[in-house]
């Protein structure tokens, strides 16, 4: 191990110039005018893998983008198999005017590579690519079991990856998963996730004319949709952001006082925090402290609203529609498909007569909370100690990773969310990057996790 | 006044030829794109009203877009002068997928003509150049003083004209003002506007964090500002449309029982109302009829909406800002600088401390009640008699043509409001048209008023 730790931190420049390559690809799932992006994307890392020693890898056929498989089972029968998920596509750049340097041409300043997928995940998934590559080089082959999947449609959905993981449960088991697609607390305190947050995600078309009038016209005497879209948006929650709606908290898993404790040693620097986010203050919901709100606690978030005239200027228009985009993040044990029923419901409910209301239901994941007694966890913990000189926190971590919820669902596994980005790598943002100390230290956990989880045996 | 009718009947053909190359200027004055576009219709418009007889036709400048100024001043001291005002901007013609043809492609069907302007207002404007021109071939020179002054802001809130006008009182002299650009009641059955509403129109920008954040990190603990701005605009009024600002109604000058009378004898086809309007019913303060609230209560719109992701999929974005644009329609007598004062203070005032917010004024015009009894308006409704066949009906309006406050205020005289609009005429929405009775009767209705109001004498 210590060869391929070694390795690896001699051809750390390589490895940065071949990253740079996988993240000028726009793989942009949610656009389809990057359908060939996203093919690229997936060639790309096929070729990546079998360069790093993977026997097979392969694009594999979904119903929408396509999956990257790839497995190396030289370690034999009674090692262990760890399952490495990751995502090739990425979220759309815009704005696309408020980056320093362009999203698809990765730059590097101070420490950091800047460029839309750095962080999530490109950057973070290619880490287990070059470990896999050091015991190519100095071993022969990794200590354990790999397999890799990779999807291509995280950033809207998933919506063939369940069907594709319940349909090769025998090519994909295996012992544990593997995902880095989060992040540490800070460069120097490494953590790990053991609950994620689920997804319900609806868009709202609420239709009052049947064409645009003018209000001079029409005001007052006929229901404009963007004064009824804001009230039926803003009737959802309280200012505090309690949901209103009846129903909403039923299936939510109480914080008991014990893991309320565990959440408060997170390391908290509340000034760090609001520069991090660009806010003032913090918000939300008084009974509970700001780390329970953004990683413990549902949510109802308007994501996106549109309608009538947005050019400049005074356009006195009474519109015929407004849209909104609308998700909640979901908390254990509350289901996706049942919180965007009810909301739909809701919604439905609540209109006017003098408007008419279509839900649509864009997407939604499950929560997830994973044991943190396995030994892949474990060895996780230990992996990190020697790479960052620290013990990791446990955390609970507000963003979704549906996948998390299918593997324990379909393929009876755990998974260890091993996260390398940062709190401030602008996911989903304007100038989104990954710390360069984080990719090389990340590197060396990937490593270190292999062999002990190796020692561990099965478990 | 025969021949001249005559001959405005007989060249029908050739004035809707000229009425289509005045329509395919696209002379929206909203986008600066277009600001060649407004010049061209205003150079348009000084060589028609030259080739109707006009001696002096032009182009005057101002802060803004020019305004075109003509006169004929052939009938002398003694006879009345007549002041007519109209507009050459037009409004943008988004949404542009919807018109069946093109908006600047003039296109004829059935008994209307199809275009952005149709009737507001170069349709309705050039039936007065018209009528000069038929007074012109036939006795020489029109039996009063005509003046005009058309400006190319109107859609945008005249920034300039106020001020023009303050600066030509000499110029603009004149012993009563003519305005077509309201609608009569049916093809049947001609109407004159004697009240308008007026406008305040705001723009509100509300910031939440100093960029976009991921929902799943910050989601819960940072205030969205698209939650934000629904609470803020649906707090502004009940769910019939009550407004709900302090002081908004203070200076609402109450409709007497009389007039109320008179407003309820406007015929009022409720099933053809909905059908104009595309609804499925009517809405607004259950104390007031349809009319009443149309025409005579103030009223408060989100005339468009923005922020977040608004693209295709599901972006789980918590976005940095939201934008909506604010209107409301106002009443005598309402000020509009005191009520946009009114409700910037108000929107400061109730912004959560987790947000900002920064309020444009982007413009305001009057409302204004003009005498039913003075000369012109008797001439006005004799015309409409002898053109249509029929009585003119008094009615109020809901639009704001805020020039008829200024003419009031500035050279003190009254506005003859003579539409020859309708109501189904889709002004600031797609499929824009004319009816083409109107456009002839029109004609025909300028010609007699012209000669009525000048047998009236200066009255």
């Amino acid at each position: 191990m210590i060869d391929s730790l070694q390795y690896a931190h001699e051809h750390q420049a390589r490895f940065l110039e071949e990253l740079k390559s996988f993240l000028r690809i726009p793989s942009i799932s949610a656009q389809a005018a990057h359908r060939g992006d996203v093919e690229a994307a997936a060639n790309w890392l096929v070729d990546s893998l079998r360069a790093a020693g993977f026997p097979r890898a392969e694009v594999m056929p979904t119903t929408g983008n396509p999956v990257v498989y790839a497995e190396w089972l030289a370690a034999g029968p009674d090692a262990p198999t760890v399952l490495v998920y990751g995502h090739y596509d990425v979220q759309p750049p815009d704005p696309v005017d408020e980056w320093l340097s362009p999203p698809f041409e990765p730059a590097i300043r101070g420490t950091n590579i800047y460029a839309r997928g750095a962080s999530d995940d490109k950057g973070q998934l290619f880490v287990h690519v070059k470990a896999a590559e050091a015991y190519h080089a100095m071993a022969g082959a990794p200590p354990v079991n790999l397999k890799f999947i990779v999807e291509g449609e995280e950033e809207i959905g998933s919506p063939s990856l369940d069907p594709f993981i319940e349909s090769h449960r025998d090519l994909l088991a295996a012992d544990a998963a593997l995902i880095s697609d989060s992040h540490i607390l800070a460069p120097d305190t490494p953590s790990i996730v053991y609950a994620l947050r689920g997804l319900a995600y609806l868009q709202l078309e609420v239709t009052g004319p049947a064409f645009d009038l003018h209000s001079g016209i029409y005001g007052g005497a006929v229901n404009n949709p963007l004064n009824a879209l804001c009230r039926m948006l803003a009737s959802l929650q309280d200012a505090d952001g309690r949901v209103l709606i009846p129903g909403f908290y039923d299936k939510v898993r109480p914080l008991d006082e014990d893991e309320r404790l565990e959440l408060g040693r997170v390391p908290f620097d509340r000034q760090a925090w609001l520069e991090e986010a660009g806010v003032s203050t913090d918000w939300g919901d008084p009974d509970y402290t700001v780390i329970e709100r953004a990683t413990a606690r549902p949510t109802l978030d308007v994501n996106g609203i549109w309608g009538g005239y947005m050019e400049p200027g005074a356009k006195t228009v009474l519109p015929s529609k407004g849209f909104a985009k609308l998700s909640m993040r979901l908390v254990p044990d509350q289901d996706p498909a049942e919180i965007a029923d009810l909301v739909r419901g809701h919604l439905e409910r609540i209109a006017p007569p003098s408007v008419s209301v279509v839900v649509h239901d864009l997407h939604g994941g499950h929560g997830a909370i994973v044991d943190r007694k396995s030994p892949a966890l474990r060895a996780a913990a230990q992996a990190y100690a020697a790479s960052f000189g620290a013990e990791p926190i446990f955390v609970r971590e507000g963003g979704s990773i549906p996948v998390v919820a299918t593997f324990q669902r379909v393929l009876g596994i755990e998974t260890v969310l091993m996260g390398f980005g940062l709190p401030d790598d602008r996911l989903h943002s304007p100038n989104e990057k990954l710390h360069l100390p984080n990719f090389e230290r990340g590197i060396d956990t990937a490593i270190r996790f292999l062999r002990l989880l190796a020692e561990a045996g099965k478990g």
